[in-house]
């Protein structure tokens, strides 16, 4: 670059020192989206999807079981109540749907982190649920809750992420009765960014709830949307009460409920794309609409989570063409419901941050932020089909997200973009490197990724000769000793230690 | 999967060894793409970057050197001559650009290998120009013909690929003089995939087409389009005797030709996507007009290559969203001139092969098939951006090549997809895994990666807990074990090396 690279050093430097701490007041608490959604699907396909669940819905009908509240409310409602099938008439379910609001603010502690879902926004969250973690250093094991904090406080600093969900890893070495006490407290303590609260049981999605009231007050509580849920169905077209108390416990208190088809298709639907995001969305609207039930007007995200299969072992794939074609599908079947959508994320089979690892990553999360999705958990960190949390995969996943948020961000073709004063300077034949436009722009020209490494062969071998796995191994472990918590309240965070003590001796241990 | 796992391992094992063999007559030829174009600017940006390059033609103009026959041919077309610069009154280059067709055909000499370029169809080949060679067993070293006849049998072999290129690596130990005759007789003789011709000197252009002729035959050559050049324009806004030469001797013969703006943003470009977009295009536009001077109705692809920067060092990045969204913006001006289009690639200033290769490459080649580019160089082995060859990362790409074709292709919803009597066989709450349906259609249901591992990480560990990488290694040796040489009339063959040997008897040893 010349001149400019020796002009600039000083701005550079505070630059890349930014870039290294992560986390900064100047990041962007949320994509918020001025580019096209792509529409791969036409209308004719379309409405045969939504006509399928429909059909599934009024004909085949889902089984709402272990909870008589929920199968009470529908036939309130007036759906056709059978022992615990559920069926509804055309058009009952979608126009249930009609109260839920198409989007929607998740406040924050810290205000700059409050995030808006819905509509052209985008909110990244990283994987939720591995019980394993895997490092270069340590290898693969159960994860830990010093596994969890390290993560969380890596989720606070990343500015590719925006949300910190909930389960990063799963710290096993918790009893399960007491782990989401301690999860949420690392969240609530150890990030300022929002969360999701807990749903493996009733009293631990009322214990959620009830963090989430000492955190943010009573009365911002009972007015907003400050934590959410995220629960599974279990397809096919089973609601169990896992399901159906998560809603009642978070929308009966206003907040949020994300409700996802997990399919594997040919195991959980049928061995099809098409029919299983028919399905999918049969079971989300129906959910959607039990939420509504519940209380109307209450925040609920449309999930997806479609799985391929492989021919040689039935094993689960990801990143591969089905699921990328099922993001953009949903993506247009969401927006026609109006309804907020959860669905794709960085998603991959593979054992370590390998390239098969950021292929199928890269080509899942492409078609997730094109298809619109507004929610997208599991956007990093995620490895062998969720049963593992990588470190390394989620700074390097977080690189990426942040990548995306330029692309989202749209082309300027303003004057200083068309740079025809540039012309003027610089003749056919010659170089911009020195001329004005270029001295005045390149610092904010291009996205300058934290772990792509540009430098010619030579630099890169005397550097180690790293790839980028290794490079985000020194990423992450540079960031947690940069790390410092973001400011609280005493009086909260002693009222939240409280909270835990209490509830912790109230609990057994149970370890399943 | 329980029965169907053990009721279809015959034709499993059949249509992995199809898998494992690679070419076979079942590939398409090339891509009908079945989804639509991702139009990601608005009307207002696009017609803002149509002006510019109009104003760019009008006002500053191009400058054609070493070459008085381009310069008096854009005279006696009215253009504005001074010296050897060259304007063009707004709209007259667009005007001359309307008798380039849309679309046009490559013939190969296996019919069955013969392309359509432009329109909605999408032809994939291999990298070009690198002088290194990476593969894991011997690491990195200047490419040798050696390392060529192996690039082009596994191009050959790869389903992915629909097109050999031309310059998969640079031949190294081969004099620059007499390289290009070495590199056609490979493509002719050990695949018959089509490909293209040398364009570096004029001689070396003709000798492509007459090679050509003792393929094809003379009726057939002056009849069809049976090889093309690719060339590089000098941005800035310079036209030299290459890029004349080859346009004159290609489509002088009626043959095609790809004429490619690559702009580093910051260098040959100002420092800005927007401007750099609309250079291209008035470099581009500016060339398929002189193609058309040449010869009305010559078959010309309109190329493209744009590349961002680092901020820390100048040197050019890959896979970065800034020429992510060129390449969408730049498939919208091909369409918006009825062109056909050659961008993008699976692009990376990555050493090796490891995940920062896959994401800029997944990300890059994404927005590539997106954008409906019709003719797509480097779309496989692509390594340190363009320096190197990489040959497990030729059949890595190749392999995420496959699964775009699957994307490209839609989405079925026909009756079969739906699936509506699998419901009938299983209840909710079941499982689809031995239902009718699965069994009829599991086999074709999904993407089958000959790469990607899906299996759990105890069954990875045992067998050797290899990554991709590794894995793409093992496949390119095997691939070369079991490689067959395409079947060739041997008096064409004779002519073929009779006109190497004459050329190579009258061409002096050149190494520069």
């Amino acid at each position: 670059m010349g001149n400019p690279r020796r002009r600039a050093s000083a701005r550079r430097a505070e630059r890349a020192d930014r870039s290294r701490l992560g986390a900064s007041g100047a990041t962007p608490a949320y994509v918020k989206r001025q580019v096209p959604f792509y529409e791969f699907l036409g209308e004719e396909g379309l409405v045969k999807l939504e006509d399928q669940a429909e059909w599934l819905i009024q004909e085949i009908g889902l089984e709402f079981r272990e909870d008589p509240q929920a199968l009470q409310a529908w036939k309130t409602a007036g759906a056709d109540v059978n022992g615990t099938r559920v069926r509804a008439p055309k058009g009952m379910v979608r126009e249930l749907c009609k109260t839920a609001p198409a989007q929607f603010t998740q406040l924050s502690r810290n205000p700059e982190r409050t995030v808006h879902i819905g509509g052209s926004n985008q909110v990244f969250a990283p994987v939720y649920g591995p019980p394993f973690v895997r490092d270069l250093e340590h290898g693969r094991r159960y994860g830990s809750i010093n596994d969890f904090e390290k993560l969380v406080k890596l989720t606070y600093m990343l500015p590719g992420l925006h949300h910190n969900g909930l389960v990063t890893c799963e710290p096993c070495d918790v009893p399960v009765s007491k782990r989401h006490l301690d999860m949420l407290y690392n969240h609530m303590r150890f990030s300022d960014k929002p969360h999701l609260g807990a749903i493996t049981e009733k009293s631990r999605a009322e214990d959620s709830v009830a963090m989430a009231r000492v955190l943010h007050g009573t009365e911002t509580l009972e007015n907003n949307c400050v934590v959410m849920g995220n629960v599974n169905t279990n397809s096919p077209l089973l609601v169990d009460k896992v399901v159906t108390e998560a809603i009642q416990v978070y929308c009966g208190a206003g907040q949020g409920i994300v409700v996802v088809p997990f399919i594997l298709s040919g195991a959980m639907g049928p061995v099809s794309t098409a029919a299983s995001i028919a399905q999918a969305l049969a079971e989300a609207m129906m959910c959607c609409a039990y939420s509504q039930l519940v209380r109307p007007g209450a925040p609920f995200v449309l999930g997806n989570f479609l799985s391929s299969m492989s021919l040689k072992s039935g094993a689960p794939t990801f990143g591969m063409p089905e699921p990328v074609m099922s993001n953009y599908i949903v993506g247009q079947l969401a927006r026609r419901l109006n309804l907020p959508l959860r669905c794709g994320g960085a998603l991959t089979a593979s054992k370590t941050a390998d390239a098969q690892a950021a292929y199928e990553s890269a080509d899942s999360m492409h078609s997730t932020v094109l298809a619109g999705a507004n929610f997208i958990l599991h956007s990093a960190g995620w490895l062998e089909g969720g049963l593992c949390t990588g470190f390394e995969k989620l700074v390097m996943d977080a690189d990426r997200l942040a990548a995306y948020q330029v692309m989202l961000s749209g082309l300027p073709t303003d004057e200083n973009a068309l740079a025809r004063d540039a012309y003027s300077e610089v003749e056919p034949a010659g170089h911009f490197l020195g001329c004005s436009h270029t001295m005045q722009n390149y610092q904010t020209a291009f996205y300058e990724s934290a772990l792509s490494d540009s430098e010619n062969v030579e630099s890169w071998e005397e550097r180690g000769a790293k790839d980028m796995q290794q490079r985000a191994y020194d990423r992450w472990t540079q960031m947690l000793k940069d790390y410092e918590a973001p400011p609280i309240d005493p009086a909260v965070d002693e009222a939240l230690k409280d909270f835990v003590a209490r509830r912790k001796s109230e609990l057994p241990d149970a370890w399943y």
